[in-house]
């Protein structure tokens, strides 16, 4: 048994690039007491990856050069030091980008493998549905027959929060690019409309799809969508800031939202979060969320790509919006 | 007796020009049934108004071309048509530029000269005073020990909230510009430190008098001061947006603050208020103003120019800094 890990060696400038990472082979560690081996199986993808990688503050440590590329997963135990957890079992943490993961036993959550196939535990049940869910719930504070815009509609988090807004009585309209992307959203989502970014005039179809305003505008994206958003949002309007892909590769400074002064004419609030800050309160909203998901209440879709050694390059169809739905990285042949 | 009314003629492009408006002599109008005739003694100069002389949507209606330009004021009654007031009664509302006001009586309240000088009645006891109050108190939200900062701190508002978050038990930072208005911040009003915004680089500043972060930022002037204030944002740090003196006579679209990505990494939370949203609670504020007005908490400093034919130009005073404290312009001789 050999362990493949991928380590960060060089800080990426705009794009992470392959020889931004070093692909490692060694010995399988053995787990100490309180530790448990995990065999991992599939490893989630996210745009907040590329934060991970720059030095300086952020809401988590910077991943070290020469440490394993930090990355959330789901596996199996096949071996344990800690009685909570016993060889067989499946569970999700933050595994990193390697095939055996030591894990103190106490950064483990067991996941159960009949609730939902592994990958929509990376997703729906995962940090995803986690981060849609109180992003909408908690910071928009959705009332119903309000009108909740999202960006990167088709996306992991975009697809989850449109649907838990229709769950909760609200007109939903996404933004996402390419028409497959669009007729998922409106036709398979059940989105009330939706707007084609890389064909539309966004600011204009915006206000044409929201005649009220914009109650909520849950944003992924950033850059020039944001703007639009902004421009359009109703009296009491709310900018939920839940990552800015456009701008994660950026080298220089990015533009600000120029349209930033509506939050003052409209008593807007443009507000922030972080999903770890909830996780006392992440049993309750797995309960919900897969509550909803056994009703057939929250479609999801899982992109599923395979191969340790392709981390780098597949990181990258985030960034270039080549995923549908949640990207996975499989593990495990 | 003859009336004087400045009445708005052109849009303003940038900043206001004499010519924008127009010095229009005429009879003194007679109150109907329900209204009152006031004597205009002192007009409020706000950089809001900046705003209201623009077409388009905003959170007052636009002055209208040909109408006399908006403006709060306090007078004295010289008849009325109304039961709720008699000719000596002083009072304050929307008077406009002009010498002698026709109002419904609905739209006026009583003001007491005894509690203070007319003039302070627009500033401490008037809308700037309201403003700073539910600004900070109800948006910002600040606790004993937080480190509040606040631009344009020897302005009307700013002076106000910088006081009002010491009364409150917090460590207050204030924003001027030149010597003589840091050393009246400093020294006058007593907060803990100031940035010279002329001389001193600002975001560096901002780091050296609020190293733990700022938890409230109150932006009464947007641009680059806006984004030094987000970049040191303490983890759920507030930005109450209550103005943005600097972009108001911006003829191309102002930057937005390329450092809102602050308010993700820091849980924080951006938003704007309009203070007449307040309106039923403006008793409750002005009975706590009087009463630190009284004790001798709340130092206020009203800067006086008169001569009503001088509007146009006085109003650019607050645009250049020229003001030292409330800008207020004297209409009775």
């Amino acid at each position: 048994m050999e362990n493949v890990q991928v380590k960060l060696v060089k800080r990426p400038i705009g794009e992470p690039k392959a020889d931004d990472f070093a692909i490692v082979r060694g010995p399988v560690p053995e787990p100490q007491a309180g530790q448990v081996l995990v065999e991992v199986h599939y490893l989630s993808l996210d745009p907040a990856m590329r934060g991970w990688m720059n030095e300086g503050k952020s809401y988590v440590k910077p991943v070290g050069l020469g440490e394993v590329m930090r990355a959330l997963g789901v596996g199996r135990v096949i071996a344990s030091a800690d009685p909570r957890f016993t060889v067989g079992d499946y569970v999700s943490g933050t595994l990193g980008v390697q095939k055996y993961a030591v894990c103190d036993a106490s950064d483990l959550t067991k996941v159960d493998p009949n609730l939902a196939p592994l990958p929509a535990h990376l997703h729906v049940l995962g940090m995803t549905g986690l981060t849609a869910y109180f992003g909408l719930l908690d910071v928009g504070r959705p009332q119903p027959g309000e009108t909740v815009l999202v960006s990167a509609a088709a996306g992991a988090v975009g697809s989850l929060v449109g649907q838990i807004a229709k769950l909760k009585g609200c007109r939903v309209v996404g933004i996402a690019g390419g028409a497959q992307k669009c007729a998922y959203v409106r036709d398979e989502l059940g989105f009330d409309a939706v707007i084609d970014y890389r064909h539309e005039d966004v600011a204009r179809a915006i206000k044409t799809h929201c005649p009220k305003g914009v109650d909520i505008y849950f944003d992924n994206v950033g850059g020039e969508i944001l703007d639009a958003a902004l421009a359009a949002l109703a009296l009491r309007g709310r900018v939920v800031l839940c990552g800015a892909i456009a701008v994660y590769n950026a080298t220089e400074k990015p533009a600000g939202p120029s349209n930033y002064l509506s939050l003052l004419i409209n008593r807007g609030r443009m507000e922030g979060f972080i999903v770890f800050d909830y996780r006392e309160r992440y049993p309750e909203a797995i309960a919900e969320l897969a509550t909803w998901l056994r009703q057939g209440k929250l479609k999801h879709r899982e992109h599923i790509v395979s191969g340790i050694e392709t981390f780098p390059e597949r990181l990258l169809m985030l960034f270039r919006g080549e995923n549908l739905g949640k990207l996975v990285l499989q593990v495990i042949e």
